[in-house]
């Protein structure tokens, strides 16, 4: 079922008024991240409630505790929890967003002044601000639905649930005790989730998002002396744990990104046809991927292969030392206790103890080969399961045909490489059906400066999640 | 010939006006790393003026220029330049010190407060102070000296030139220009010289030393993206710059401390049976090294292995990365452009220039064989040559019998693992024999927390440079 008319006319006629909602929303530096803001999050919280309240719905703003900032503990900010409808007859509908946002200086490069919501001044339509695009347009958007419908007079297709975190950008603390205590409480009836809270691909292909990987944080530990040595005094006499270090860390992954510890690539599950289909089908260049990292610097020539080893096969990065010299010049140091850092993606099949076994069993054989008088450790620092989504469940097909409505165009169906936590504890904790469901173009910079988004984007955006109840209202469950 | 009896005695007497002559100077912070102590170090040559001129010295304070200090541009510390006696018919003896200090703050860790040379309330000896064995003590050693021959109306058996610089510990910045230009005015006529800078292995055996090994740092530098990426997004699909960097420095050097460079082992001088002898005859225990270390991290359980690791094999160690993550905790992130750290220890014959084509055309053909996209640079940072003196010379010899007449015992002959440009820049300037005549002992703690100076090797160190004066003045060229 198409979106009511009367509803994508009041969206077009009332584009300045959203802008100006969102320029109002930018202008609250909600970072949740620093210890300053603290109080502008809690307005940004306030600010949800009051709109939310003005629109009819009803309203909770949530304790879940407290948690530690630059030393100080300070409560977390509140959990808002909204509702319109409750009509046992509709489809109801969950659907997340955060209000909080990146820390942001103008100083660091941005181009106007970040809590400033500001029109690129060549009329690109770019709107520049932090959290324009992440995540308060997708937020707002929620808002400007909700009030087109009220000021329409027109009740909403599907009952409308929605849970806003103001801690997303500072992981998340407590959200998944909170979705456990609400579970058969303000989340029950719940049929399917929606979150926008991710991007296209790309600037000009709407999509949705069906996957993402999952990721093991590892360190590999050695140490030697009990305290750092002089390369002049010692370098011949002992074993070096740095050079115990590189040797390991060199036995992990090609160069060309092929992991080398044996039995992970006979986990991965095979891909199916219907996978390999999706995946062609992405609008995708490989210009695409020199732009974003700024040259042709990637593995494969071929863009199926990059859409794959992004988002369909497990990669493994070395990202760094801890204990080893890093600052600029020289130093004639010999590090006593170094710790290697690196990290796998996961894809289905792939599992956070499975992958975990194999690495440190492998790393450990590595080490005796060695024969170094040095101690090792090897250890999993964090780990998220991978999450796939049924790409062909009746969510995922309202959201195409509403995508197709609003936009004219065949949505892309994307995974993402890295991983957004909220939506396995969701998906896991509510054993629900999660559409990501992007509004923000691929360039907007989410945790850059100069975070923007574009204004068809975010008008666009409002009538696609509209769109969206209308299509899920109407589809079949089958 | 041996010293004169009176001035041993003299010695003996005055040990407590020594020690005071230590505290005043150790009182005087002259940190030359650090712009608050700019004045302090200025006082501390005025300081060693004052006593050298009351001591008859001949002395001049020379400007060398200014350098730039916490980003201020100050005045070099001036080098103190003085001489006692011109005759022609006895040989010129030039030594070598420092009146300048490493940094030191009692919240570091000091048991007594740094600037305060405190005697061990125990009993021990130990003269606690920084400063107070590097490299106050054996300056003060010559001015002893000095004062000795001045009160008892002796005079010296050598002519005596002195340099003392106050930019030691923090580069020696302009010495050896200064060395060039007074080639053939201050520095003429030397015969031979003798540096009090090092220390003794162990804690008990007087030694000499003959050698130090060069440095060669090198950084390997890899750029791939121009800007650091997200390994969720785009792991898999690039040639990450960590993984090219730490596999080329996995192929450096082994476990073992085996160079992996072709062509180093083959431009090593063959060890000759006088120099194997000279390293069998060191007192050492592996005791002393693990002691040293903290434990039993040692290559060789061999002595003579683990001495001739140190002095005369090169050695090769990973310093770091600079560019990768390093702070504890976990970050996704895959650095854009990251530099591997290492050094190579020289000896003879290695050169700076011969071990930098081998490691630049190795490192250059190992990348090759990566087939990576990304762009490398291999390059020297700084280079400094092997230095060895002939330990027959008769200036060894001199200060072999006076070590003999003051301990009773017989010095080990050994080499420094570590660099101490001077050396090379008197050695190679002027074309001198330079005699390394430690005064302290092996843990001493130079550069570290609770500096000190044992008494005995004070005043026995007093009588050491003494002697070897008259040793010298009779000893024949040949």
């Amino acid at each position: 079922m198409a979106a009511d008319p009367k509803f994508l006319k009041y969206v077009d006629d009332h584009q300045d008024d959203y802008i100006k909602r969102l320029s109002d929303a930018v202008a609250i530096a909600s970072v949740s991240g620093n210890l300053a803001y603290v109080k502008d999050v809690e307005a940004m919280g306030e600010y949800l409630v009051q709109q939310l309240t003005a629109l009819g719905a009803t309203v909770e703003k949530r304790a879940i505790g407290t948690h530690t900032l630059e030393g100080k503990e300070v409560d977390l900010p509140p959990v808002i929890i909204g509702q319109v409808g409750n009509d046992p007859k509709k489809k109801t509908l969950l659907v997340y967003g955060h209000y909080d946002v990146q820390p942001a200086l103008k100083e660091d490069g941005w181009l106007y002044p970040p809590f400033e919501l500001t029109p690129d001044p060549k009329g690109s339509g770019k709107l520049y601000g932090r959290g324009s695009t992440d995540d308060k347009g997708p937020v707002l958007g929620w808002i400007n639905v909700l009030e087109a419908h009220k000021n329409l007079g027109i009740e909403l297709p599907v009952n409308l649930k929605m849970c806003f975190e103001g801690m997303e950008e500072n992981g998340s603390v407590n959200l998944d005790k909170f979705i456990e205590s609400e579970k058969d409480k303000f989340f029950t009836g719940v049929d399917c989730m929606c979150i926008s809270d991710n991007y296209w691909l790309d600037t000009k292909t709407p999509c949705l998002t069906y996957g993402l990987r999952g990721i093991n944080y590892y360190e590999i530990k050695i140490n030697g002396p009990d305290r750092d040595l002089h390369s002049g005094v010692f370098g011949g006499t002992v074993h070096e744990p740095m050079t115990d270090l590189i040797t390991l860390m060199s036995k992990l992954v090609t160069g060309d990104g092929q992991i080398l510890i044996p039995g992970v690539k006979e986990m991965i599950a095979p891909v199916t046809d219907d996978e390999r289909a999706k995946f062609e089908a992405i609008h995708f260049a490989m210009k695409d991927i020199h732009d974003a990292v700024g040259g042709d610097v990637t593995i494969h020539d071929d863009g199926v292969k990059t859409l794959m080893g992004r988002m369909r096969n497990p990669s493994l990065s070395l990202h760094g030392i801890e204990g080893a010299f890093s600052a600029p010049g020289s130093k004639t140091v010999i590090p006593c206790q170094v710790k290697g850092k690196f990290s796998i993606r996961l894809v289905p099949n792939l599992t956070v103890a499975g992958v975990t076994e194999k690495v440190v069993d492998y790393v450990k054989a590595e080490f005796a080969k060695l024969g170094s008088k040095n101690k090792l450790d090897v250890y999993l620092t964090h780990g998220g399961e991978p999450w796939l989504a049924d790409p062909n469940h009746y969510s995922y097909r309202a959201a195409h045909k509403a995508t197709e409505a609003v936009y004219g165009q065949t949505p892309d169906y994307t995974r993402e490489g890295g991983s957004i936590p909220v939506t396995l504890d969701f998906a896991n904790i509510l054993g629900l059906n999660v559409l990501l469901l992007p509004v923000g173009r691929g360039d907007d910079g989410a945790h850059s400066t100069n975070e923007k988004i574009d204004t068809s984007n975010y008008i666009n955006g409002t009538k696609l999640l509209g769109s969206y109840m209308y299509e899920l209202a109407a589809i079949s469950k089958d």
